[in-house]
């Protein structure tokens, strides 16, 4: 096992704005940090991954008997940067889960050991298809297909390495939300509590159908090239389709009606035109498309995007009943009233499972407007309903 | 004004299975007409169009005081080709809309003149980016800008042509509906009912992404060389995605399920590839794309979608109450519990400002499993609705 520590600034950021709660501040300057493991990942698929590298990030301090750490899973388009800045430029955006990870925030690190991890397959530091295979070459399609609970299998090889026997909590909003899972099923010793937010225990076919297509926008742009692009022009406008159209499923229709309703895009009167964008929505829907392809890669979005389709644990264990009799852990289960890409219908089959099996489960519906989004948006509303769980959890375990 | 009709077959088809309704009787072998208009359309975008064809079919017979017409207005990817059949293969699907027009059934063909055209900006014989411009080419993108009220605008010229004055009806589900909402605004006096299923007064934000997502697809094809496709390749991958995409928002989530669910595509196993489609939900969206590339012109698929975007009729009149005050029709709204692209919501907007305005208007809220679908699929539903709104308003003014 090496480890590989990225270069460390020594000089901090400037605070940033708190935006009056003076209590709950930024984890500050955080580096990324990976380790490359030399063994053998044996993935569902059949096949094997070696080596394999895990990038992360952790945030506070591990307490001496080694309880107080929170495994945080990144969703499809994150990544093991959760909170705080890598550089002091004052244009850097912080972390993808900055208002919730900090101290006095809800994942509180001035008691909590926070540790989040690049998945595999993805491409922002751990092993993905835009990763260098033994041979030299990045793998592209070669890389083996991986799953939910191949994902969570490599993040056990980080937590080992932390020497972390037991977490106290892992948490995560959509496809983080099924790693939690996942871990606390397959690992059940291993899992105090679980914080499972705008997920769902399978996938539906619907959720199948966009990801499919978004594949198909990738799959359709010339340079993708089977994959094979790496050193050439990226399929990044098969790779903007893709976002667009997911990031249409991740607002509500009532958000972008408030958002952008139809105002026009620089224009006092519609102008008529296929040359650029005629509505705000159109041109706001670009820019998410231009920002995500400077940032992610086309191949990673094809194998997470599958790892997700892929995602039904009650097929795995028999039936979702089966499969959540395995857990230990205490459970807080949160849907969104807006989120129609992952609705509350889903949450609470994974509620009713561990009601049935008898597990402790908690259930909170949470009135948000903002879609798929909101499990990150309405950090307010899910600090209220996380932060008092994880202080009851705290209190009874800790 | 030309009269051009296509050779008309004299055979007839076998009549086709009538599953038990022997009342309702198919319209059987039916022709595709068209009117070549050589004068100038002004279109809403300052652009005028010279000359334009309007391709369309009729059903039934017109009385004599031509006062049993019913206008039926398709959708994004209809046509004028609404029942019965063009040749006397066995294999041919009849018209879109077939369950809703023909002797006996809810559009009853004993009773009712039925007309459809295809819109302008369209590629089933009306005038369209496909069609040759003066100069002997393809228009492309030389093809003007159309909106809602143009293709209403062009259609005036048809109904002028066949001798009516003042329409018993017009009907349509979706963008069907946009048109038959702004004959009743544009030309009270010539629209005595009004069938609106499943649409808005208003295109909203989410509508405009996914057109716009759509569009984009198609944009990233190679092959569509900013429109100048026509004797070479034609973007078929683009306008594939675009439809697997549009296909996503006709369904429910819930009909996908029941449909699909997690069901794999020739597979026991999950096979872990990107090869081939693993789900069956694939399979079927891929179905979608190929089906729809065969019969639909991928400029076209832009004009219309840019067509309903422009969509809002409050807007061209000052309010949605102003626009609706210059009507003179009986309405027919209906909404489907399952749509959530053209959610219930929206038909109550067009509601409550006839209401306000002091218009005769029935609202059904019709619980349908099949999404924006339902209005084509649900035919039984639909007809109990329409058939009695049809018969009293008959009975009242015919």
């Amino acid at each position: 096992m090496l480890l590989e520590q990225e270069a460390v600034r020594t000089s901090r950021p400037q605070e940033p704005s708190t935006e009056g709660r003076p209590s709950h501040g930024s984890v500050g300057l955080v580096r990324r940090q990976s380790i490359l493991f030399d063994r053998p990942l044996h993935l569902r698929s059949g096949a094997t991954l070696r080596p394999f590298t895990i990038a992360y990030e952790t945030y506070g301090t591990l307490n001496e008997s080694r309880t107080n750490a929170i495994l945080i899973c990144h969703a499809l388009s994150g990544d093991g940067h959760v909170a705080g800045y890598h550089t002091t430029s004052p244009d850097e955006k912080p972390g993808w889960w900055d208002d919730a990870v900090g101290p006095g925030k809800m994942f509180d690190t001035d008691r909590f050991f926070v540790i989040c991890s690049n998945v595999i397959g993805g491409c922002q530091g751990s092993t993905g298809p835009s990763s260098l295979a033994p041979d030299g070459k990045p793998y592209g399609l070669r890389f083996p297909v991986v799953t939910i609970a191949d994902m969570v299998q490599a993040q056990v090889h980080l937590i080992d390495a932390l020497g972390i026997e037991r977490l106290f909590a892992i948490a995560g909003g959509s496809m983080g939300a099924m790693q939690a899972l996942q871990w606390a099923v397959a690992l059940p010793e291993r899992v105090a509590n679980v914080i499972f937010l705008a997920s769902t225990p399978r996938s539906s076919a619907q959720q199948i159908a966009f990801n499919e297509t978004g594949r198909q926008a990738i799959y359709a742009d010339p340079n993708w090239k089977h994959g094979n692009y790496y050193g050439g022009p990226a399929p990044t406008r098969g790779l903007a389709v893709a976002r667009m159209l997911a990031h249409i499923t991740y607002m509500s229709d009532r958000s972008m009606e408030a958002k952008f309703g139809r105002t026009l895009q620089d224009a006092d009167t519609l102008p008529y035109t296929f040359e650029r964008p005629e509505f705000a929505v159109e041109s706001y829907l670009a820019y998410q498309g231009e920002q995500f392809i400077r940032r992610f890669d086309a191949n990673s979005y094809l194998y997470i995007t599958k790892a997700i389709d892929y995602f039904d644990i009650g097929a795995d264990y028999g039936s979702l009943r089966k499969a959540v009799q395995r857990t230990q852990a205490t459970f807080l289960v949160a849907s969104f009233t807006s989120d129609w890409l992952y609705p509350a219908e889903q949450g609470l089959e994974l509620v009713r499972a561990l009601e049935a099996a008898g597990r402790s489960v908690q259930f909170h519906l949470i009135d948000a407007p903002f879609g798929h989004d909101s499990f990150l948006v309405e950090v307010d509303r899910v600090a209220a309903v996380v932060g008092s769980f994880l202080k009851e959890q705290s209190e009874a375990r800790v």
